[in-house]
């Protein structure tokens, strides 16, 4: 069986290079897939929860700009969503436009996290240019061909792809730049190193965050991540994302897992997985 | 003394709105401030920590969006930065245009966290039309003069002001849509209800984020919010802004914080302030 995966396309984009990983990773195993592209992030990860494929790959953080907050408020919207694999990924930047100096360049096209990621480089050297989100880096590359005084922020293997000329390569502000993708499905895995978790926490009840954080603390079990985003209700009310590392501690894990539910208002548990680096 | 007042412009803004509420705030405590607009809330923040003004105004949290992500990023870099006040707004987005009709809007301008707070409604309603980020929502409005086929989403205070046509109102997608913002100064206030600070951790020590938050718990003290940032300096490594409740409970508060001392690496407390509510 040929396992169908979606990803943030088209083709070019680091999601994508991420999944050619993953690919690897399964031909390993002695599986095959084949990658199909989405146009947005949204879209890649309902082709999993709609059953048009059995997983999807997807951004989820970035370290220089933090939390892709739209893969985090999907796959809480969504149901029935499980990480299976996570991926670790540096990520170079790259300019690139037809033009040979910044002054022809009025306009830089490219996906929200790339130009956040390259903001300081854009106001040193493009101070005047206009900055237009992109779907994906690579969809930034198709303004190339239409229109002359632009640039579009891409990896530089999505200009080799495109054949399109580098103008200046490696322009992200922080050089350690890596992002880690989340292949997710319809099942976890089992007795993997990382659970990823979710909950909202009940209304007016004080000390409600220190509560569910308490159980993890009282066991000795380390959350290597703890990110918060709105409910979307009301404004200081928040959902809150957790990483917990699992070793030779499954069994405090699991009734850790049991009275967390007790203090929560809903909560969901995205999976156990481990995590590939990739070179 | 007149105080000088930086926010986040050109004039009819949200950040100006909670300027202009702000401004009436001190008139009660006998106080005189102008507004001064610059283009970018790292320049709000720059011209009080360079002394160009005496206070700054900028918005730090969406209820829909989460945080404003370049201010938390922004005071953390800056020294000399301190919280006065807290002030909360309700947000209403319009769609302007010369327009009568979607088919003829081809591009929609505004800052990147508006068109996220209106992203499911322009996904129904606009689904073909590019997303272009500007610096303020207000910014977007100089756009219409130039170009036929446009939008913008900003305040319908905004459309009034510069005397343009709303062609739909309320197109947040969610009707509690609240933006807390920050008044930044050189000193910050002292025996008020919330305290804000955030850390950076020492490398590879197990169970880091959860040795300061114990400091909290076992004294009782409420975590209103917290929100983990990258570093930048490598995948993994956060820093932690944290909101504290204060009542009664300043002393053990305040032996809090010198514990906090000996678990962060680097420890910023921001100030000591009330909020204040816009209706």
């Amino acid at each position: 069986m040929t396992l169908k995966i979606a990803y943030l396309g088209p083709t070019g984009t680091n999601t994508e290079t991420a999944g050619l990983a993953y690919l690897n990773w399964l031909e390993q195993q002695k599986k095959v897939g084949v990658l199909c592209p989405y146009p947005s992030i949204t879209q890649t990860l309902k082709a999993v929860s709609e059953n048009q494929a059995d997983l999807a790959v997807v951004p989820v953080e970035n370290s220089t700009q933090g939390s892709v907050t739209i893969t985090l408020d999907t796959i809480w919207e969504l149901d029935h969503l499980k990480i299976t694999h996570a991926l670790i990924l540096p990520i170079h930047h790259a300019l690139i436009s037809p033009q040979s100096s910044f002054d022809q360049i009025n306009t830089v096209f490219s996906h929200p996290q790339a130009l956040a990621q390259c903001q300081h480089w854009l106001e040193d050297h493009l101070p005047k240019a206009q900055l237009v989100a992109s779907n994906s880096t690579t969809e930034a590359l198709q303004r190339l061909d239409k229109e002359a005084n632009i640039a579009a922020i891409a990896s530089p293997r999505a200009a080799q792809l495109y054949n399109l000329p580098i103008l200046v390569d490696n322009i992200n502000d922080y050089p350690e730049n890596k992002t880690r993708f989340w292949v997710l499905g319809q099942e976890s895995g089992t007795g993997a190193s990382q659970i990823s978790l979710a909950f909202s926490l009940p209304a007016n009840v004080p000390g409600a965050l220190m509560n569910p954080l308490s159980i993890f603390y009282r066991r000795g079990i380390n959350l290597s991540r703890i990110e918060s985003r709105p409910t979307k209700r009301s404004l200081g009310e928040y959902l809150f994302f957790i990483d917990l590392e699992v070793h030779d501690n499954q069994e405090s894990v699991q009734s850790a897992l049991v009275e967390l539910e007790t203090h929560t208002e809903v909560l969901k548990i995205f999976g156990n997985y481990n995590v590939l680096n990739i070179e």
